[in-house]
């Protein structure tokens, strides 16, 4: 079989519009944009992620010789089509808002112009990418605003939905400021920091506990974390002290000790105790098992010892709210502003921009959706980051990201940082931009 | 950058521990299984899935040259332990529940016989795979259960967790009973037939509601489905009937119309008297729109006139149960059966073999777990299927798991083909197992 692409990994009907686009040749400048329509009930904001995997994707974006292949076996595609597909490429346009900024419903995070069947085409996967970091950014921003500075650590991928987003869960969570990932590839591909402890089996394979606590120690004594609750957690804590004399021996430490079952807060509190009467002051506390950002806010308020926590299925499946409300629509077609009117899902035409107004003391104080061309107060939050489909400059790094994400979340008021509560916050939509929906509404 | 594989595709635990174990040259014989610990809220049972996937990881799993050099500059492996990981193939046996099996908690579905450092590295990929495609199979099955034979297809492409999500919950829904995808990548690659229709942008596209519906017909001819609630869902339908007789001179048939949004039953009722009016009684409603298998029962029951159902992102998803709390836990290290006893965690040791009973009308009637070796009335489930690393004959083809799966399906009693209310299935633990679990309590 002949190379094949991931130009594949699309809807058949975006193969079937861009042929009725070819025959027709409607092939002119169309403008999509990516925004989502409604807040999940337990979301005050999202954070905007996925952009870098989107940049990639188009610009390699090309069907492979395989691909034709197989659409030609497929049926139903004529030779005028193929023969289209098989040179085309990405020329367009992306406005975007860096990854990492707050965003909120209706605000386009993403705008793509370009030739019609080329912006149609790439629908399918650009949504695919989008919804899913953005869905984790998100949801782990919840865990980084409650944790009050303690190192977060992702789990996730032995439950993440396939390779793909366990992979770009563990970037998404380090963006918004999770510490890193146990997941090695991901520390391999990004550069994101990777931890690790021991499991339940290595204690169950060997016939004493201490025994298994020793021979991880020695297999990898630059990051000592022991995990001690496969029988008896504080029992457990106890055969960490009496190991520890032993092991400062041979000039190994013990870095930690991780909790996975019971009530964590108690054992964490009985476990300091031990270690701390032990002598063991340093080792730190790692708290995991189907963690998500209401029992890390609970843990912390509790004032437990808990030094780290790791959160993993509920961080990684955004398990409260597994998907966005997002749409990728066509706002726009040869010069021609347009919207969708269906019940329940009409959209605001035309190209738009987001401007954002901070207070006196440089938290978000409103937004404003507008037409692209308006010109408002506050920081216009879409830039462009590519040209006739290559990026305008390098991507920045994930470092980067990360560092506009930290100085997100510090700009959100009081009332947007808890996680309890709804909180309402003000997104205006501009004169200019309604005057231009009734201005389609008119014409149609 | 030398090749990589996705061994690195893992916890770094695993790593770490598989280090150890060199070390200690503990490399005899482990056994851990799979199971779920607890069905969700919305859940009777489960339906086996991913097998397929799991034996290609394990046939070809290696580390590549690439992933040596990643682990070597990380830091914390050993020479000896880099030197083990570049030469190890998995060289273990597999024993299974055949792909569409239906099954319950604390039912091994996947056992595992390897060498312990082999058995161990491949832990967090087999459960990524099982648990993702289980939970889409098994949520797939409950619309399968309600759509009265009605024609099912999977829509969830675009807000699918990653590329490979959309792919695997494609190939687990079509398993479970769906009679196609959207997504053309897996039509390519599984074999699985595919549809697709047109978006609201098509429409938009257009000046012309009337000629984007033209438009899409002569492009795809032999399938034209063409989606009408764009602007007003009765008027498109009327605009439909129009077209027909013109698109007839041509040899175009309207197979099908769209409705994407609003009250579903209603419109399709309206639409359906409109294209029956107008001679159009062959074409056919399809309902789309953040639709999951409690809509369709509703839409079934209420005797709408829809004759197909695209079911995208809550079943892709599995929205209200988007992870399986399942686990892949040591059962016997050399010989000796072991079990964790963690809070709320408890396993049941050795290998184990699982029972079915079926009633005198052919209904599941009660499983037993129970020990390897015992021998008792009723079906084995679990059979081997792959022996030193290899798979012991050719997988069953996708459609032979979808037979099976329908199988399965069929069997069940009516109790667990309700999805509305929890219906109770009776499994028991053998008294062979529990025997077994108070001796290894015995010994620990």
């Amino acid at each position: 079989m002949n190379k094949t692409s991931d130009a594949l990994l699309t809807d058949l009907y975006e193969l079937t519009m861009a042929q009725a686009y070819f025959a027709r040749n409607m092939t002119e400048e169309a403008v999509f944009e990516f925004f989502v329509r409604r807040l999940p009930a337990r979301r005050n904001f999202f954070m905007a992620a996925g952009l870098e995997q989107v940049l990639d994707f188009l610009e390699t974006f090309h069907f492979a010789d395989g691909d034709i292949d197989w659409l030609t076996r497929s049926g139903g595609f004529t030779p005028d089509a193929l023969t289209a597909l098989r040179t085309m490429r990405f020329t367009g346009d992306v406005h975007a808002m860096p990854e990492g900024t707050v965003f909120f419903p209706h605000e386009p995070i993403l705008r793509i112009t370009a030739p019609l069947p080329q912006a149609q085409l790439v629908e399918t996967r650009v949504m695919n990418l989008l919804n899913f970091q953005t869905m984790v950014a998100s949801k782990a921003s919840r865990s980084v605003l409650v944790a009050g500075g303690k190192p977060l650590i992702d789990f996730g991928l032995r439950r993440a939905h396939g390779a793909e987003a366990g992979l770009l869960a563990a970037r998404a969570s380090y963006m918004a400021g999770f510490a890193g990932t146990s997941n090695v590839l991901a520390g391999a591909r990004f550069t994101i920091p990777t931890y690790g402890t021991m499991a339940h089996s290595f204690v169950q394979a060997h016939q004493d506990e201490t025994q298994a606590f020793l021979h991880i120690a020695r297999a990898r004594p630059g990051n000592v974390v022991l995990l001690i609750d496969t029988y008896d957690t504080e029992a457990a804590a106890k055969k960490v002290v009496a190991l520890a004399s032993r092991l400062n021996t041979e000039g190994i430490a013990i870095h930690g000790v991780r909790l996975d079952s019971g009530d964590l807060a108690d054992h964490a509190r009985k476990v300091r105790r031990i270690l701390d009467d032990g002598g063991l002051v340093g080792t730190r506390i790692l708290a995991s098992g189907n963690l998500d950002e209401e029992q890390v806010r609970a843990l912390v308020q509790s004032g437990a010892p808990i030094d780290q926590f790791a959160v993993g299925t509920a961080m990684t499946t955004s398990a409260d709210a597994p998907f966005l409300d997002c749409a990728y629509k066509l706002q726009e077609y040869a010069g021609r502003p347009c919207r969708k009117r269906s019940e329940g899902k009409a959209t605001w035409p035309g190209r738009k921009q987001v401007y954002r107004q901070l207070s006196a003391d440089g938290k978000l104080n409103g937004d404003v959706i507008t037409v692209e061309r308006d010109c408002l107060e506050g920081s216009p939050l879409l830039v462009q980051v590519m040209q006739n489909g290559r990026r305008l400059a390098p991507s920045p790094s994930l470092t980067e990201n990360r560092r506009h994400a930290e100085l997100a979340l510090a700009q959100l008021p009081d009332t947007l940082r808890q996680i309890e509560r709804p909180a309402p916050y003000d997104v205006r939509i501009a004169t200019a931009l309604t005057a231009l929906a009734q201005q389609v509404d008119l014409q149609t």
